[in-house]
C-alpha cells in the first residue's frame, strides 16, 4: 500500500490530554507522525498534523473524528496542491504559524494556501516568511502575488529575499515586481549580483536571453579534465551536469557533460571531450521558440551564443519546459478571446477580471454587429418564411465546429514544419485534401440536415433541401476559410493562434448566413 | 555575425567545372562549405549544399542563382524544420541520396523532409536508413510513421533499430506499431531486451510507468561513493546525472546527484548523501499527472516506485516536457470538437481525417437540433417582428465567448489547485466573483447591444430594451454556467476541458434562445 503525505487539521474543543488522545487515534489507524502544530483561541484547539498514511485522507478524518469527542472539523488532505484549503483552514486565525509550517510544506503548497486566504492575511504573512521561502515564493508565484509583496515589505526584505536565488531566477523575480520596486530592490542588492543581473534584465523578457542562466562551469579548450572536476566540485553552479568550453575569445567550442569527464583522463584536454552542440541560439531568439527548439533535438542545455561566437549563457530544459506550460496556457486563453491571463484567480479583483475580458468582447460584438445587418436585409424572406430562423443557430454552429477543427490542424501541421506557408505546391495540396475531406463531411451532414430541417420544418421537401444545400456549401467554405487562415496570418507575419477564433467565427458568420439567405430565398422562390 | 547553417539546394543545366563554379560563388558570397551532395538526371544537375553563413537563406539562393547561368532553381534554409522543403526537394528523384544526408541531418528533420514526399517514396526511403537513424524517425514520428514503416520494412530490420535505442524509448516505438507487427518485432529482439521491454509494456501507455526509464545507476545505501562514480563510469545509462540509492530490499532510499557525488570523500557512504526526493509517484499514475508534478515541485528526475516502496525507474524531464507539449496539444483539440490527431497532417489520408471530425460534428448537430426545435416554437413571434432574428447570431455568440472565457479561468485555476471543486467555500466564492464580474460586463455590454439594435431595428425602442435585458441575463448565465460546469464536470471525476467546449456551446445556446424569446415575446407585448 502506497503511503501518502498527508496534513490533517482538526478543530475540537480544547482539554488536557486532547493532543495526546489524537496521536493515539493516528498510530492505531497506522498513520506515522512526522509533526505537528497547534494554537487554542477560545477554547478551541486548532492542530495540524502531517503523516504519512496508507489511505484514502477523507476516510482517515472521518475516522478521527468519529473516535474524537466535541471534534468541531477534520480535514485532511494528500500534501501538494489539494492541502491548500486545509493549509489555509489553519493558518487562517494564526498567520505567525507559517514560520514553522515553512520547514515541511514546500514553497508552491504554501503558495496555493495563501492564495486561498483573504487579502489583508496575505500581506501579514508574507512579513513572516524566511528570505527563502518568500524568494520561492516570488518564484512560483505571478505579477499579482509579486505586487502585493511589493506593497507588503519593504524593498530591504525583498532584496535579501531575491540574494537567495541563482542569478537567472532573481532576474525572473525582478521582472515581476512592479517598476519602482525593481529599482528599489535592485539598489539593495550587492553589487556583484547588480551587474549580472543587468546583463540579463537587457534582454526583452519574452527572449531566450532572458531566461538563460550564467550560472555554469565555463573552462578554456587547453584546460584538464581534472581543473573541469575540480571547478564543479568547489562552485556551486545552477548547470551542474555540464561545463561549457570556449576559445581563448570566449567563443563556444563545446559543452562536456559530467559523466564523459568522469569517464575520461584527469590530464586529458577539454578540447578532446567538446562536443559541438546539435544547436544554438542567439539570444533574442523568442523563448517559446529556443524551448520548442530544444523538444524537437531533445537538447536539455542550449546554449546561448552571441552574433560573433561568444558564449553567452545557457537555456536549461527546467526552464524550457515551464515557459512552454505557460505558453500552452496563454494559446489557449487566446482560443477562448482573452487576454493572456497575468494573474492567479484569486488575486484579480472582479474589476481585474472585467478589464482582462471585456476589450475583447465588446471587439466581437461590434464585428458580429455585421450578420445583424446582413440579416436585417432579409426581413421579408423571415416574416414569410419565419422557421428559416430556427436553423441559423444549427447551420452556424456547425460551420464554426468545421472551421475550428481545419485550422486548429493546419496550425499544428505549420508548427510541426510539415507545411511551409510560403510553397505554393503545400497551399495547393492542403487545398485539395482538404476539398476531399470537407466535400464528404459535407455530403453526410448535409442529409442528416435534410432529414432533421424536413421533420422540424413540418415536411417541407424545400426546405429541408434548401438547408441540406446551404449546410454543404458552408462546411466546404468553412473548412477552406479554417485552413487557409492560418496560413495568410503565417504569410503576414503574425502568430495564426491569435487569429484563429474570434476572427474566424466571425468571417465565417458572415459568410454563412450571406449563403443560407441566399441560398434560401431562391430555392424557396421567395426573393 | 552569427552563422546560420543552411541547405542550399541548386537544379541547373550540367556541364563540366559547375560544381567547381558554384562552389567558388559561395566562398565569394562568404560561405563556408561543410558539404555537398550532388546527381545528374536528364542533363539536370541536383546538388544539395550545407553551409555555415551569416546572412539570410533566400538572399543567398538568389545571389547564386543569379551569378551561375541556367540555373533552373536555387532555394535556401535554415537547417531545421523549415528545411524540410528543400531537402524533400533534392530526395524526390533520388531517394538513395538519404543514406548520405543521414550523417549531416538530424533524424527529426530528416523526418519532415520525408513527411512531405509522396507516400511510396517515403516507403522506399525508410529501407534505405540506417538503423540509428530509422530509430530516431520511429522515436519522433507518430502511429502514422510507425505503421508505414511497419508495411514497408520487415520486421527484422525494424527490430534492429528499435535494438539501438535505450529501452524506455523501444517501448514507446513498439507502442506505436499495429499490434501485429509489434509482436513480431518483439519475437525479433535480444530475450534480455524482451524482459525488460515486457516490464515497461506492462503499464498502460497513458501512466507514468510507461514514460519511465530503468536504465539509471541504483546503487544500495552502504555503497561507497567510489563505487557509484565507477558504476556511472562503466555503464552507458540514459540518466548520467544521478544515482539511486536502495535498501537491502530494493525500497527508495533517495537520490544523489553526480556533482555531489564529485564533492564527497571516496569512501563515503551513499546513505549520507541521499536526499529524500520532494515527490514519488505510483506507476499507475497518468503520466500528465507526474509531468506536472515536476514543474510544479522544479524535480527534473522523478523516482517512481511500488506501493510497498521499491524503486522501478525515473520519470526524467525530458520526457516529461515531451509529455506537456503533446497533451498541450491535445488539449487545443479538445477546444477544437476534434479526436486527438494522432497522426502527422501529411500522413492521414482524406479519409482519415473524415474518421476524426465526422463523429464530434454530427454529436453535436444532433445535439443543437433541440435549438431549431425551441425556435420553431416561436415561430409566430419571428413572422410578426422578424427583426428578433437579426439578433440571434449575436446573442449567442457573445454568450458563447463570455462562457468560454469563465470556463477557461476556472480549468485553470482548478489545475493550479488555486480552488477545489469540492469545497463549498470554493464554489460560493467563485458564483460570488463571478457574478460581481459579469454584473458588470453584462450592463456594459448591454448598453452597446441597445445602441445597435436601436439603429439597426429602425429606431425601435422596445425592440432595443428587449435586446439589452437579454444580452444582460444571458451574459450573466453564460458566465456562472462557463464557471460552474467545470467543476460539475471535475466532481464527476471527468477532465474538465474535454466537457468544454462542444457540450457548453449547446447547453449555452438552448438556454439563451429560451431566454431570448421569451423576453422578447413579454417585453414587445406579442404572446
Amino acid at each position: 500500500m502506497t503511503l501518502l503525505r498527508l496534513v490533517l487539521y482538526i478543530e475540537a474543543r480544547d482539554r488536557p490530554g486532547l493532543l495526546a488522545e489524537i496521536m493515539g487515534v493516528l498510530r492505531e489507524l497506522g498513520a506515522n507522525i512526522i509533526t505537528n502544530f497547534g494554537y487554542t483561541v477560545d477554547d478551541t484547539a486548532h492542530l495540524l498534523f502531517i503523516i504519512d498514511y496508507g489511505g484514502e485522507p477523507d476516510e482517515l478524518a472521518e475516522a478521527v473524528a468519529s473516535r474524537i469527542r466535541e471534534v468541531v472539523e477534520a480535514r485532511a488532505a494528500e500534501l501538494g496542491a489539494g492541502a491548500a484549503e486545509v493549509l489555509a483552514e489553519f493558518i487562517r486565525d494564526r498567520p505567525g504559524i507559517i514560520s514553522l509550517l515553512e520547514f515541511y510544506v514546500e514553497p508552491v503548497d504554501l503558495l496555493d494556501a495563501i492564495s486561498v486566504l483573504p487579502e489583508d492575511e496575505r500581506r501579514r504573512i508574507y512579513g513572516l516568511l524566511t528570505p527563502g521561502t518568500l524568494a520561492s515564493i516570488l518564484l512560483h508565484g505571478d505579477e499579482g502575488v509579486a505586487g502585493e509583496v511589493a506593497e507588503a515589505l519593504p524593498a530591504d526584505a525583498i532584496a535579501r529575499a531575491i540574494a537567495t536565488l541563482p542569478v537567472e531566477d532573481a532576474g525572473e523575480v525582478l521582472r515581476k515586481l512592479p517598476e519602482e520596486a525593481r529599482n528599489e530592490v535592485l539598489r539593495r542588492l550587492p553589487p556583484e549580483v547588480r551587474r549580472r543581473l543587468a546583463e540579463l534584465l537587457r534582454y526583452p523578457p519574452e527572449t531566450a536571453g532572458a531566461i538563460m542562466t550564467t550560472s555554469v562551469p565555463v573552462l578554456r579548450a587547453d584546460d584538464t579534465v581534472a581543473s573541469a572536476l575540480q571547478q564543479l566540485r568547489s562552485g556551486s553552479y545552477t548547470i551542474r551536469d555540464t561545463v561549457v568550453v570556449v576559445d581563448s575569445e570566449g567563443r563556444l567550442v563545446g559543452l562536456v557533460p559530467v559523466d564523459a569527464l568522469l569517464r575520461a583522463q584527469p590530464g586529458d584536454q577539454l578540447e578532446k571531450l567538446a562536443l559541438r552542440p546539435r544547436a544554438t541560439v542567439s539570444p533574442m531568439v523568442n523563448r517559446e521558440e529556443a524551448a520548442r527548439m530544444m523538444l524537437r533535438y531533445d537538447i536539455s542545455r542550449l546554449p546561448v551564443v552571441s552574433n560573433d561566437g561568444r558564449f553567452l549563457g545557457i537555456v536549461a530544459l527546467e526552464d524550457a519546459a515551464r515557459i512552454l506550460a505557460e505558453e500552452a496556457g496563454e494559446d489557449i486563453a487566446k482560443l477562448a478571446a482573452m487576454e493572456k491571463p497575468r494573474e492567479r484567480y484569486r488575486y484579480a479583483s472582479p474589476l481585474d477580471l472585467v478589464r482582462l475580458r471585456l476589450p475583447w468582447l465588446i471587439l466581437i460584438y461590434l464585428m458580429e454587429s455585421i450578420t445583424a445587418s446582413i440579416i436585417k436585409g432579409y426581413e421579408d424572406l423571415i416574416a414569410r418564411v419565419a422557421v428559416l430562423a430556427a436553423f441559423l443557430p444549427l447551420i452556424m454552429d456547425t460551420s464554426g465546429n468545421v472551421g475550428s477543427q481545419s485550422s486548429s490542424m493546419i496550425i499544428r501541421a505549420l508548427a510541426l514544419g510539415e507545411v511551409s506557408e510560403r510553397s505554393r505546391i503545400d497551399v495547393a495540396y492542403i487545398v485539395l485534401k482538404e476539398l476531399a475531406a470537407a466535400s464528404t463531411i459535407a455530403a453526410i451532414l448535409s442529409s442528416i440536415g435534410f432529414t432533421i430541417a424536413y421533420i422540424i420544418g413540418g415536411y417541407n421537401v424545400r426546405l429541408g433541401l434548401a438547408i441540406a444545400a446551404t449546410l454543404f456549401i458552408v462546411v466546404v467554405l468553412a473548412d477552406l476559410i479554417g485552413s487557409l487562415l492560418p496560413i495568410l496570418a503565417r504569410r503576414l507575419g503574425a502568430d495564426p493562434a491569435t487569429l484563429s477564433s474570434p476572427l474566424i467565427t466571425t468571417i465565417m458568420d458572415v459568410t454563412v448566413i450571406a449563403v443560407y439567405f441566399t441560398l434560401a430565398s431562391k430555392m424557396l422562390g421567395i426573393t
